[in-house]
């Protein structure tokens, strides 16, 4: 079985080395060359010159891509050459795109996984990501072993799109949680409290404490917005999720609320910043000039 | 030491008895004669008929009421005995009312901690509280071995109001937490998960996962609503978090709109019900009649 | 100059007959028959059997449709036969959409212009429409004296896609001030002022006072929901004014928690009702049970 | 009748000229001197040197001031003096407040009505206030041609509270109304019309115009934030509104919100300025940086 990768981005380019390094991994491919050719020099893994190749030459192509328009306009081009072959797609994007670019592969006589990932890219390098996947049980049962190479938690949901689904829940109460932690936080310390007193509230003496907030309130402690996950990313995940509430009608003020307090955030500069920068809207504008 | 505890409710009368069983406490008083004769009979320990009487006999005394109208018609009465004495209040009340008593009582010679608690009744049982206290550090050090008896955290948060303010950090993001993972819940499994799939996502997989979601998410797969702790007494203390975030024009965008569902919800007949039954409003009203 | 219509709706039939009665019209097509035979019936204007027919026919092309969805099939047919002809759009639908649509219709030859309506079913009787505009200036002063004799007010708003701009602009602030008339108008009743008295505050004293509340006020006096613009086109809209949204990083709270409340409306089976009935949810749920 | 009139701020002191002007008033009162005296300059009428000797030499005595604190301080001095006399509160407070207050007026044999105001200082000039009175009937007929010296509608809405009641249904409405405007211009604006279409379709083809965006959205085309109603006496009314809410377990989401961004226009500084000011936070942070 051979495997070929679509996108070296921050998390494909790690992902591949994991994989690589247990020699699963026969080729790349990335949009800009630059990368595919740094990761065949530092893998011994064949960097491909276009997609058409790397899909002719492989029986599983993972892609890892940064959105619905990247994700749609790849697969446009792997659909052609699908037949017999095996799309697992790590991006996260709308399921509804998903579905119809699995619907549109599956009549090719391919097939195609979503498989969206929680973790940040230094899980990745401990291989602890946690990939859920939506598609065929039995294709699922084929890639998991390739997918154990880089998470330590691969987990099948159900039919296309579950695992963007499942995604979704996840980040839908992330994308709401941390605006709240930063009110929360704000709260704490306008009305008194020591950052430190504030901080072990929320990470040590809430049962409202969790991993997020182990990682997350030092950071706001020390106003430290080194990227993890950026506030540009879940502002996306947030906006995929009120398209999927129009589509089905669920209601969700939370987080559609949560989305207008990261697009202030980005208004601010913190577009690349990590996204519990969303909290310095709370500490900036909750004091009478 | 003598010390009194005036409040025998659900949390007031388990408090109680870690004390008793460490023979830590001298005497009770509760509104309502009934439950300190009961108290009395279970634990020897002696049952007052008035707040006077417990006053005048005991060297501190803890209360824990229900709101701050209690808080207040109770202390007002142990203000003119309150010379030498420390008041221990362990309810959730608002701080700026805790405040204003403590100075009230220091006028008159004595002394007042606030001392609310994170836990449920379950936990007081296994003496897991988390007591936040508030007020002058000598006498929070007087206390602590006292509170110990019930609690596996005692922590000084500083002057009067501060152990107020920690438990309403804790509320505030607790409050709008469950409202999130109601709405998460609710969108995983309308978008056509299995409600299992989406219980590991929030309890296993999510970084946001928590004790909460552990406790919780549980009850919502089942749609048992038992109560650990009521939907009235979130919507209370998130009232509480309003009242002061008007106080020092703190914005609360989060928190203020998960108190519109907590009302919803009691206005559903849910208002004894434990507070992760506000779900039930996502799960009710997202779909089309 | 030929006159086509598409679509004989509530809001399309009545347009329909203004124009038809000016001796403006030449030409009818409807998606069920039905309806185009009775129209011409009734005003003797030809009912075409299929699209191509009536575009073939006509210079000018109204379309009159329901959502995106019916508007994107629709054109899509007309657009092979477009060459020299101008389509005039009045549908509601998402800007990006009608931007794309009218650029194909440019490239074989044609023109499109997106002239979405502000106005009831009886307005349209009243020839009270308010006609706003985007597209081409020249098509525009061609088309206007059409449109007059349906509408009291036909207006350019500049490129493609601009006069549905407008449209959401109104239906944003109509659709956020209508949940907040419901919000008040609960907030006086269950105060303890009686319905006409806060009747007399909204539609009389208030400065914002407006046509809205002289015509939705008096309904949630009695109650009567009977439709004038139906609860699902204002959710929709408001669910296309969050596309719009999210392209172009705006921010939107006030509106995309007004959609909620529609939504919570519509699970309550008043989807097909006036959208005022959305003051139900508060008059409903602002009460303990 | 001998009429007095405590307050002469910016609504006060030209209610008091109205008064004056038509041989209505007898008597000035004002915390700090200086103004009181120029009232007595400018109309002759006698200025108190304190709040004790006004009451005693008036029957009628009117009140307008700036908020909670400062209507009970002042009211507490009165009822001591207030037996056989009619106190009329126009300042805008909290009902609860109100009628404790005019409980204890009524104990000692004295009358309150509340009498709260629509309008800005010009319409105060104009003579074209609004003012709704709750408390007893027999008082308000008493006291309704001293108003209508001043205001053009003097209307009886009820018992005690029930002016202020419907005072805070029209901010309440007025308030998140606001909010969505500076949404709606921002949304059209940003969309790329020009700001003067959006202008004619919030002030005359919108059904949602009024006399509030007849003042305040050519404000918003010049971004002119001179002062016909505060950003801190909105906050404060809608905060009013919040704490009804609670007493009353009434949802409040869309005005709740309203008052975060409020809040928001408060820490940038425009607090003094006119409450449609809050369009900044829309137009400031909207677009990404």
């Amino acid at each position: 079985m051979k495997i070929g990768l679509i996108g070296l981005g921050v998390m494909g380019y790690r992902i591949g080395a994991n994989l690589a390094k247990e020699g699963k991994l026969d080729g790349v491919y990335n949009r800009s060359e630059e990368k595919s050719i740094k990761f065949e020099k530092e893998f011994g893994v064949k960097a491909f010159k276009s997609i058409d190749e790397i899909v002719e030459s492989s029986d599983v192509i993972i892609t890892m891509l940064s959105d619905d328009n990247a994700v749609s306009t790849t697969i446009e081009k792997v659909i052609p050459r699908s037949k017999g072959k095996t799309i697992v797609d790590m991006s996260t994007i709308s399921p509804k795109l998903s579905i119809a670019l699995s619907r549109k592969i599956q009549e090719n006589g391919g097939f195609m996984l979503d498989a969206p990932v929680i973790g940040t890219s230094i899980m990745v390098e401990q291989k602890k990501l946690v990939v859920m996947v939506g598609g065929i049980k039995e294709k699922f049962d084929d890639i998991k072993p390739i997918l154990e190479s880089t998470a330590s938690t691969v987990i099948y949901m159900g039919k296309n799109g579950s695992g963007l689904y499942a995604k979704l829940v996840n980040n839908l109460l992330l994308g709401a949680y941390v605006v709240a932690i930063g009110e929360a936080f704000n709260f704490g310390v306008t009305a008194g409290l020591e950052k430190q007193q504030v901080e072990e509230v929320l990470t040590k003496l809430s049962s409202a404490r969790s991993p997020t907030t182990d990682l997350k309130v030092p950071k706001l402690v020390s106003q430290d917005y080194s990227t993890q996950f950026a506030t540009k990313h879940m502002r996306k995940d947030l906006e995929i999720i009120q398209g999927e509430a129009t589509s089905k009608s669920i209601i969700t003020p939370m987080s559609s609320l949560a989305l207008q307090f990261y697009r202030i955030a980005e208004s601010l500069g913190l577009s690349e910043d990590d996204f519990c920068s969303v909290y310095e809207v709370f500490r900036r504008f909750s004091k009478k000039a």
